[in-house]
């Protein structure tokens, strides 16, 4: 099963892509980010995530993408480009029939470190030492990414296979 | 001139569409609502949002778009679902290098009624008269729309030209 994360931001999108399979250490495929500069109109910036995430996709093809949960608790501003770039990992996933989750910080935090409240180090560490890589992927965006994957891979995958079905069939209703 | 209006959300995108010109009243062209029922998963609404608004602007073709401003004083889970609909209209507008311009309720109601402060009513009321209606567009999400566009249109006109052009540079390439 491969899962294809997404840590959403309008700046930048880390991503990472993940393979596994049950009672095998998961593998790292691919780790990156989207990025847009901040000197182009909002609309633009859509545009270019929008592609970004649509070409990830369609080189990973995976089963499964998951995406970090908008929280409201953060700076109001910085929730809105948030909530719009996780929109769009929503949309790019729909409207390639795949089942996208969404999982909260914490959530991640303890799927990969036992304590929801770890700090941003220790998930790099994890994520480097689960995927037997020397350091942690960089910048923190797509270490969390990964981490989401993982965290999708590890905690949700059971699910996947009946979301999508539901998925590849409400797509071919809205094509 | 023509202007689409988008007042974003998920539940009910209000969406109204008018032409203008100088020294002359607005008219309505088209007036509605792009639905998504809260029973179906998020991407699958956002994937609905995006075809719905795709083929207001195929079919009418504006010039420009206006999109309510999302504001953070909100509930701040609807400022999130509202934040990712109006993400998807500039997302819409940017890829058929339509410019697109957000105004503040604010803006609208003081372009439209005189006063920012002015109640829902008393908008879709002057609607109404501004357009030679019998009645304001419904629902409230509609005549919203439409005002947005009526103050953009009374705004904005000036500076689209120079957008436009800067908007359809941007469009070609991207695609």
């Amino acid at each position: 099963m491969r899962v294809l994360g997404v840590d959403p931001g309008l700046t930048r999108c880390g991503v990472g892509v993940i393979d596994g399979s049950p009672g095998r250490p998961p593998q790292l495929v691919a780790v990156g980010v989207v990025n847009t500069p901040s000197t182009l109109e909002l609309p633009q910036r859509l545009l270019r995530i929008e592609a970004g995430l649509t070409e990830w996709v369609n080189q990973h093809r995976p089963d499964a993408i998951a995406v970090e949960r908008v929280f409201a608790d953060q700076n109001v501003l910085s929730v809105i480009g948030t909530a719009q770039a996780a929109g769009l990992a929503m949309l790019v996933a729909a409207r390639a029939g795949i089942p996208v989750h969404t999982h909260t910080p914490t959530e991640v935090k303890a799927a990969i470190t036992g304590s929801g409240r770890a700090e941003k180090a220790q998930v790099g560490a994890m994520v480097a030492r689960i995927l037997k890589l020397e350091a942690p992927p960089k910048p923190a965006d797509a270490a969390d990414a990964v981490a989401l994957a993982i965290c999708h891979l590890w905690r949700g995958a059971g699910a996947d296979r009946i979301a999508a079905a539901i998925a590849k069939q409400a797509a071919g209703r809205t094509a």
